[in-house]
């Protein structure tokens, strides 16, 4: 079959605020081959990635991404493999390129496990998905009190583990900081696994960074999230010296496989965070997990958004028993929880499985979208070179 | 003074074409502020990186650019580097944001020179602006034939040192490679500065770039550019340990300062090469020059545009006498050409200067420039979120 049609579906809450939520919006895409229908989502900022999906030419390696994917076979895993490699090699000089390729990737792989009736999992060479340990991932509180009560909350849910991130964390006092950290750990309890999130606050400023590790130590954190900013591997080196139980994370910026490469050769971190919708789709963040497993760094997915987006970024490691943490968005915006009428939901385990079902296993509520959607008309020199359409009927 | 207004001008040749030129289109941006007016260029998909500028807000890190420029003083040098972190901080999460930050940056030192009546070397703390020796840089010809005409018309118009790339090389058989390589060497003389770029055809594959190494070396070929794509540190690192006399240069695809910064500590460059209009404009761009020096690796500009990049390019390290070399457009566009009244040219001793004026020294010509002019319109959910103006009048 032939890839005959890609669509692509901005939604959005109302009012999108300014805090570090990254369930305000949504970039949906559907591709249409053989007669069957893929759905993928870009973790990126949809009116951009929708530009750069059919922008005029700018030279040979500044091409739009319709140009390397309309039109091309699509049978077997290896066709995406190449689709994959050739946008990147036609649009290496397009900054967005591989945002845009992340969702696009992620639908081609549900379009071909449906067709071929396997869960993506199987169609990447893994015989079974285990169930993965799911962390309660949310913001911190806008103080100690609430953020003790969140704790208190996914404790009260199920979860054997749980994330703060972001908020004010790293941008007030050190002692603020400190009250933050103790509270997350008092609501959870003793027994629960404890993460932090620092959002890229400190830059590349290691002695910043640095204060923070006393206090992370004597909570149990397991591990420290984006204390620097993507790829200051320097930074996440020296930090990493000094933080004894205490592992980093980081990758979730990262967009290309040679990105999550040198975090896991440089960086010395314990965990490789990387989002399917931006790292290149399915298909490189499944060679990350290869290299991550060569290289015995932890494997785990990065994922704010809908349950199509968790899915998906589940698939490239389902098969690493031993690589069994998996972040679940646990206060996701309206539009995430009506994106689909299924979900993954945790057991009495604390765990998340994948569907076993064809593809990626979650299909959008188009019809609960529709008051989410926006859409979007690009002219250029008088000519409409992008305009969305509608939602398709069910 | 605060920044009152930015606009975006869309250029482009008529007919752009599939080839490695990329000078067929420019993205020119304009910033006002109290009364002076500076301009800039991204070397960018002008399409994508317009939307950027002002595409709604994601989250707290996915915020249209133009959130964090418009408003904001600008009285001294710090101001924009307070600028151009301010504006990473609010859109790290939008992937495009550097190449349009870049051009942005440019423009506000343009006009910030303008002010203070200072070439933009001389705020970047640069005493003077040494003449740097020009390659010509141009792409292979078709054939060996068409390569050596090239190679001899740039002996003869006085250029002491000229590169070829893209085109052909690469992609055909090791004989096609070796027969260019040879006529550009036979057309240049031995005495004039041979060097070859691969724009990252070979991948990350080691094996077929070291097949071409015992030609370069013969024909004493100074650096080989861009044998893989950028951030590939692994594979620059086992290549430049097999290369001999023939360096490595790389780093045009960066687009921080962090992996600029990587490609000098881990990739084992000869010459890091650096894109004022992708880096995050001449404020990074400087960043990086100081860094190389620090770590004993040659600076050099990249940029493939027009006379305003070309400036904006050399600003970062005009004083540094010792990294003499710089990257000059041989064979441009009819946009490029016309882009401005003044141009950078060559003198006796195959030398280029930059202009002695305040800012950049380079004013479009913007009457003949309306003919290259590409309007934009952009709406979302029926609302124009950008519209490019017409270009202003003289």
């Amino acid at each position: 079959m032939k890839i005959e049609a890609v669509d692509f579906f901005y939604l959005s809450m109302p009012v999108v605020r300014d805090m570090g939520d990254g369930s305000q919006d949504a970039l949906l895409v559907r591709v249409e081959a053989g007669g069957y229908v893929g759905w993928g989502e870009c973790a990126a900022s949809p009116l951009v990635t929708m530009a750069s999906w059919n922008c005029p030419m700018s030279h040979s390696a500044c091409k739009p991404v319709s140009a390397s994917v309309l039109g091309l076979g699509l049978n077997d895993p290896a066709d995406i493999q190449r689709i994959n490699a050739l946008v990147r090699r036609n649009s290496f000089d397009l900054l967005q390129t591989d945002h845009t390729l992340s969702g696009v990737d992620v639908a081609l792989w549900d379009l071909l496990g449906k067709k071929l009736t396997e869960p993506v999992y199987r169609l990447l060479g893994y015989s079974c998905a285990y169930p993965k340990i799911a962390y309660a991932s949310q913001l911190f509180g806008a103080d100690a009190q609430a953020t003790l009560r969140k704790a208190q909350e996914v404790a009260r849910a199920g979860f054997r583990a749980a994330k703060f991130g972001w908020g004010p964390y790293g941008q007030g006092t050190l002692t603020q900081d400190t009250e933050q950290v103790r509270a997350a750990r008092e609501g959870l309890g003793s027994e629960r696994m404890l993460l932090v999130d620092a959002g890229t606050v400190w830059g590349d400023n290691v002695s910043e960074a640095e204060k923070r590790l006393p206090e992370l130590q004597t909570c149990g954190v397991e591990w420290l999230e984006e204390p620097f900013v993507s790829g200051a591997l320097g930074a996440y080196a020296s930090l990493a010296a000094k933080s004894g139980a205490v592992k980093l994370a980081g990758g979730e910026g990262c967009h290309n496989f040679h990105q999550a490469r040198n975090m896991i050769d440089y960086a010395e971190l314990g965990y490789i965070q990387i989002d399917a919708g931006r790292i290149g789709g399915i298909t490189t963040a499944k060679a990350v997990a290869d290299y991550a497993v060569a290289r015995s760094v932890q494997f785990v997915n990065h994922t704010f958004t809908t349950p199509l987006a968790l899915s998906a970024s589940i698939q490239p490691y389902a098969g690493l028993e031993k690589h069994c943490l998996c972040e679940f968005p646990s206060e996701p915006s309206a539009l995430a929880r009506e994106f689909s009428r299924n979900r993954l939901s945790i057991d009495e385990n604390g765990c998340v499985r994948l569907p076993e079902k064809p593809g990626l296993g979650i299909e959008p509520d188009l019809e609960a979208l529709k008051k989410y959607h926006l859409p979007v008309e690009i002219k250029v020199g008088g000519r409409v070179v992008f305009h969305s359409g509608k939602i398709p009927a069910l």
